[in-house]
């Protein structure tokens, strides 16, 4: 399952230039910049309101089914943008300290909260 | 890079009961659900403005920063609800029949896209 | 110009009630809390769009029309919860001490800011 | 208070260059467009999360006040922009065949929403 942001990233790659009759990303790509940060934003909205709504004891799927759009649609907009996840991981990692499994132990309790 | 998603459910599950005063994490938790999703919503906004600045040539770090700060509350948001990265990460695999890396190339071609 | 949100007010009123399949407003009541939610939550991120679009040269009109959109949809939610533009005013009134065309000019000068 | 968003307007007109040490508003002109598109995403996003929590059946007056900080933060916005209420209203009035009191009866049931 690890591998699942690395693999959309490569997927998105391929469907950039693809028919955009044909496909939903290469539809996003031709509709431009603004459409796939108004899709970003919707899907966040989406993501708050399931969340809320899971918050109140109703919607668990629906919770999760979201954030996966919405991490999706940034996957999309870091791809149109000739960015991807690797990026994104790496400032996490960075942030955090993370360097590795092996170290993950002796590292949870020094980590430097941003 | 792979397991930072992992690492940091693992670090934030532990951060959830942290003492308030030393960690952002645990305030975030003890402030409740709307300043988490506050923050998720603040994140995605400061992504779309960094994306709209670096579509303009500005700001590649800044889009990466950003959209790192956007999937961190986001994975805040899964722990404050009792669920984690493992559950975004599953729902996209199960979307774009991802199953593995052996099977990217010849699954590729026929992805099903949402 | 000045009645404007208090004729959208009184016609919001007549069309909640109003055939879902002739009214768009009609409809978004029906479709509840969320779906009027996240048109708010949309119109707001086409009108940030459009405000950055704007502050680099281009598009005073859609700017204005994605505004006036964002306005609209706080207004059908205002209905829906059985609220009006009346309380928003009167609250922005009372924040900024306004109680007046007749006192504005002496009272612009000591207006306390939020 | 039907002029209330008009002397809004003409306050921010006055605050755009006070000391932004002493005024609110002349700060948020100073950081610029983001720091202000970012106000309008946070109070959106606070309206959303209030408007749930009263559908829920709590917190009338948090609902109006995020609502007000809202269109507060949208005037802020045309403000910076060098537009004002009264282009959004007339936006409204032109988009629902608003064109005046005496009218509102006759013209309300052929009205042509969006």
């Amino acid at each position: 399952m690890n591998e699942v942001l690395k693999q959309l990233d490569d997927i998105l790659v391929q469907r950039k230039h693809a028919d955009p009759e044909q496909s939903y990303v290469a539809s996003l790509h031709q509709q431009g910049i603004n459409k796939i940060l108004e899709k970003v934003g919707e899907e966040c909205v989406e993501t708050i309101l399931a969340a809320k709504d899971y918050a109140a004891g109703d919607g668990r799927e629906k919770l999760i089914y979201e954030t996966a759009d919405l991490w999706f649609h940034c996957l999309v907009m870091l791809s149109h943008l000739n960015l991807d996840s690797a990026e994104i991981l790496a400032e996490l990692e960075r942030r955090f300290e993370l360097s590795g499994l092996e170290e993950k132990a002796s590292r949870a309790n020094r980590i430097v909260e941003n």
